[in-house]
């Protein structure tokens, strides 16, 4: 996973992730928070994404879509609720193929010495439901998100 | 809590009412999403409620507030997620007085024998978050909207 550490306790609903990012607190907020950016480092990178929705504001949409190889999509979805910048998202998710499986997710920027903390949050219905999501390699895919956004982040 | 059961495990995030009722599912469905009925259930029976929005589909928001006898306003929001009628409802609430603390509760209706069991599970942030509704007496808020449902459910 390099340098993201997870938090999967068992017995638990929630996964948390925690990546330190070399930027300013509003910097990465700026760019988790910006549509054009999304495509560049949301998701595994062998997978395209495309936004269709990200309205950053409470009770908002998102949508991103993602391609593989063959064509195939593969749909997320949500809301914005509690948007406090620089410090905070709530939202909820949805993979579009299991629509009745919503997780919520809250996002904390820390900033210390420069660095900023970033720590995902997502917390499931059930413990099966997260326990789900850890099997289907959801880690994986949120660890390589988090690589991409820190070349993102780079020079910014 | 009279007929109205709760699950409440120590370290656990989330909060579950059962309650069931002497009524189709169908009928306990419709109830549960009518507007024109939410000011004779929903909330303890001290406190009057009125109906801002009530859009039940997916992406759909609702917003309730509760008013005491000196006219203080209470106002919780959210947003609906899958509704798969008439068995699940999932939405996101929050007291708009902590708007950050967003909770994530599923509806399950299930029919045996005539009965409905209604089941509400409230999956939150953190243990912290959890507790504290529980020490704000969310359960007997809970309880005494699931004996008012109860009522206005008699005779449909």
């Amino acid at each position: 996973m390099g340098d993201t550490e997870f938090v999967i306790e068992p017995g638990r609903q929630d996964i948390v992730m925690i990546r330190a990012f070399d930027a300013p607190r509003d910097v990465v907020f700026r760019a988790v928070t910006d549509p054009e950016l999304i495509p560049r480092w949301w998701g595994p990178h062998w997978l395209d994404t495309r936004v269709e929705a990200m309205e950053v504001r409470p009770g908002g949409r998102w949508r991103f879509v993602n391609i593989d190889a063959s064509g195939r999509e593969y749909a997320f979805s949500g809301v914005y609720h509690a948007v406090l910048r620089p410090e905070r998202l709530v939202r909820t998710w949805e993979y579009e193929g299991a629509p009745a499986e919503v997780a919520l997710e809250t996002v904390t920027l820390e900033e210390s010495g420069g660095l900023t903390r970033y720590v995902a949050q997502s917390v499931h219905p059930s413990v099966e439901a997260r326990d789900a999501i850890v099997r289907a390699d959801g880690a994986k895919g949120g660890a390589q998100s988090m690589d991409r956004l820190a070349e993102v982040l780079k020079g910014r």
